[in-house]
């Protein structure tokens, strides 16, 4: 089941995004800021967060995605982060997890999904899984992360 | 005199944001908040704002500029707002601006400078100051902002 991130998920999301391997310190404290402000102020945060899990309980929580709308834009959603347990790889959760993101985004009048990532080869499996899920990179900022790590923008039009 | 944004500025700056004719409501509002962040937390915020007077007094503010780090990168920034009072144009102050911020950014260890506009008609002007300061297109996201505006960014390599 894919339900709203709840504040008892909170640790299992942690640990989540901590053992995906290829997030960073930084990366990690900004993706559970993203879930706290979610969990403070629900939508008015600019932010929606949801797991994927077994069941109601949070030690079934397996993965978990967190988009919001564009600033200033008309139906422009980001989708800021997205993490599965390693454990559970293959089994197309991560999938799973995206078309939910779609389906919230399209009943919030969203017409487009962007992605952002970096070129590094620690995301190659990331920017492949993008590519099987129907996402188009549409901009490639050089040197952004670091020098030698693009920003890659992933896109996927929403349209009715 | 280009000095730091201080709290008098604020009903300033907001005139001057008001004023400059091609920023929606929400935009302004979103302008302003960075200001406010700015004037509560200062760098801690992840902005800077900079403003352009002839002196310390407020009413002789002409424009600002705020910027600041790219959360997750190693020395890009982003400069988010520019603006100059309207009455006051072609007299080389925007540039003024955009050079103070290149050399705070300098300083504090920034290697890329990023500026996201949108390519609507009424940024044409725009547009044209950013490639005058020495600014290259890097990124076209069609129809980010509505269907029909993308979004461009410019991007100028700091190096030292």
């Amino acid at each position: 089941m894919i339900r709203p991130l709840v504040a008892a998920d909170r640790a299992a999301v942690h640990d989540i995004v901590a053992r995906a391997g290829n997030f960073t310190d930084d990366e990690i404290e900004v993706a559970m800021e993203l879930v706290d402000e979610w969990l403070a102020e629900g939508e008015d945060s600019g932010y929606v967060a949801l797991v994927l899990a077994d069941d109601e309980t949070s030690k079934s929580v397996k993965g978990y995605v967190c988009f919001g709308p564009a600033p200033m834009t008309e139906g422009t959603f980001d989708l800021y982060w997205i993490a599965v347990d390693p454990t559970t790889r293959g089994r197309g959760l991560g999938r799973q997890l995206v078309a939910a993101a779609e389906e919230e985004i399209r009943s919030r009048g969203g017409r487009l999904l962007l992605i952002e990532t970096a070129s590094q080869e620690s995301y190659t499996a990331t920017i492949r899984f993008y590519e099987r899920s129907g996402y188009d990179v549409v901009s490639r900022i050089r040197d952004y992360y670091r020098p030698g790590d693009d920003k890659l923008t992933f896109a996927k039009n929403l349209g009715s």
